[in-house]
């Protein structure tokens, strides 16, 4: 059907000037990959989160997540504990690389897992931890990694839709091992619609990136008299703890590195835009609490997406008259990793996850597009009233 | 050092209608990855392939290589048959997915590895083939797939810089179970720097892709009665022969869609001109044996590269007074795979191939980017032969 306001996956607009930067670096990028805009954008969202960490663009993130994967590490029986209540690129990576997943729940507040919930699934097999800040909140990471450095776990911050959110001053990204960061379509800041970074902080991880980026290249390690003798260049194989990991081929290119070295001059006002409506809207239905919401004035919460999680088994009669009467596209987001036909038939099909259950099955997701117009978003609040206002009087 | 020819890894300049679609895309995609420009691009490379392949853009043509080498299912032991002279991506995801390369030597000619160069290291074991359409010129596939044919060995045809490159009127990438093009910012036509496209014959094959390129996304396989239930989509695990196929996520953008399908309007005019200079060039240095060209004056040659092989071990001293006398960057190419850190650390060091070796060892490969204006066409050609008789006169 067709939408008075449909669920975009499209996160925002482009600016005339970001425009403008995409077509400059279309006519004069030479060459259009892994050239001087892939360096400025590298050291621009290096400085973005605080200098601490090595930052590498990618094609998306998750491809940030199978490197960070590869760097875990994982002899057969690792367990890594993962959220069953996030998407589904956010798991099968560290799937892929070996790890067994193990499914923490979720804080009902926060929606995040936190210390609680990966605490009690922790054992001598588990390896890593991966926190997701999902919606754009950020995990209480100093207790997270209170227990991962008691435990010696990794953690691998899943910060996709999380870019810029800050606890106590640091960047969602920045407390554990490795950050990733998505610049997806529907991301609060997107590079043409896929794109993503990776950010190491130790030091001999990150001098392995390079290679397993892009196809092992790399210089030779000794000094050569002519540019093209033996060759151009080498072609190594990166190896951890004396095993091989294969290279990959992960880039992303000029353009979009252009326009997201941009787009990081624009990513707070932005994350200040979308909090700012997702405060009306909570506060617009503070007399409904047949919706409840994770209402957090500070940079905590970025607000990626607008989530309401119904009471009172109401949430498919809302989204049915939402759609129908209102013509306004709620969705339903996060469905239990453990539910997919993927992860059951791996094995991983059970989970106790009450909390991560309860959200699913009573979510609502609601348009949450940075180009929805204020009139749009006004119609969407009000008609979120009315429909509450009709399931009342049923 | 500055050079008055660089060496470009950027192809070609975009026209200003080019940027137009590009921008317009920018302003209006909804979403901006996995959309409609998606499907239009796809369905107008197999209309451009001749409408008996299936199609699927990719972040780049390593991924489409590493989703072929997974349709390969590659059992202990089986070995694919590789040309040792060729870029790295042509061969590594193979290995990555399971398969044992076997280096076959190239025809002194043609420079691309023919149906006797193959033939004589088929074995029991053999898999796979893979065809390399090198430079730009198709290999010799009605031969090659005879022989497959014969043997029952899969063939992959790497048409990465082969885009529209013709044999007795089929498309490079045609003839075999799986074609794979590259729009890498160094080829024909290029999608923004990045980006690749995977023809599949078989359509059982090819049902597996889009779970393969995109995380398992897929329908449930039952109707629903509302859209968010059970879930907005489901995720599987993709299995061939009963053995699962992790997925990944290899996406290409709306953008690059978008341009890419502009392109295809331009790509038999931009392989015409690059033929047209090449002819030109090497008729240009007929009087002069001491290169020798590949001189195909026909769509089976599309000239990605123009390649001289040195005779008389004058290589190094002809490079090096073009950079320093003439201030053009010749650089030499795909340092034999086997020569690589990578290859000899996998234990694959070792290749019978004295061809490929020869033409590495001696090559030329001239800077040849189609932006190269015709002035300095011009002078690269004069400049050439002025080496040449600088050398000559020693």
């Amino acid at each position: 059907m067709s939408y008075k306001i449909h669920f975009s996956n499209r996160g925002h607009a482009y600016t005339e000037d970001e425009i403008r930067i995409a077509t400059d670096a279309m006519r004069s990028a030479d060459p259009l990959t892994q050239g001087r805009f892939r360096n400025s954008f590298e050291e621009k969202f290096t400085s973005f989160l605080g200098n601490d960490r090595k930052c590498f663009a990618l094609c998306n993130a998750t491809a940030g997540l199978e490197i960070a994967a590869m760097l875990c590490r994982f002899q057969p029986g690792d367990e890594f504990i993962i959220p069953s209540h996030t998407f589904t690129a956010s798991c099968y990576p560290f799937i892929k690389k070996g790890g067994t997943p193990v499914w923490a729940d979720i804080d009902p507040e926060t929606r995040v897992a936190n210390a609680q919930t990966f605490a009690r699934l922790i054992s001598s097999r588990t390896r890593a931890i991966v926190v997701v800040h999902l919606y754009g909140f950020v995990a209480d990471m100093p207790e997270i990694m209170e227990l991962a450095e008691k435990h010696n776990l990794l953690v691998v911050e899943d910060s996709a839709q999380a870019i810029g959110a800050e606890l106590s001053g640091r960047k969602a990204g920045t407390f554990g091992d490795f950050g990733i960061f998505s610049f997806h379509s529907h991301k609060n800041i997107t590079t043409l619609g896929e794109g993503g970074m990776l950010a190491v902080k130790d030091p001999s991880l990150a001098s392995l990136v390079p290679m397993l980026r892009h196809n092992g290249h790399c210089d030779f390690n000794f000094a050569r008299q002519d540019y093209w003798l033996p060759a151009m260049g080498n072609v190594d194989l990166p190896e951890l703890d004396g095993i091989p990991l294969m290279p990959n081929n992960f880039c992303l290119g000029e353009v979009e590195c252009a326009l997201g070295t941009a787009l990081l001059d624009r990513i707070n006002a932005i994350n200040r835009d979308r909090r700012r409506r997702a405060l009306a809207f909570i506060d617009g239905l503070q007399d409904y609490p047949e919706i409840v919401f994770h209402r957090v004035d500070s940079d905590r919460h970025i607000y990626h997406l607008l989530v309401g999680k119904a009471i009172g088994n109401i949430r498919d009669e809302f989204i049915r008259r939402m759609a129908l009467n209102k013509g306004i596209q709620c969705v339903v987001q996060y469905y239990p990793l453990n539910r997919y036909d993927l992860y059951r038939k791996l094995g991983f099909g059970y989970a106790d996850c009450p909390q991560g259950d309860d959200l699913f099955d009573n979510m609502i997701s609601f348009p949450f597009h940075q180009w929805m117009t204020e009139e749009q978003f006004a119609y969407m609040l009000q008609s979120a009233r009315e429909v509450l206002n009709e399931i009342r009087q049923r």
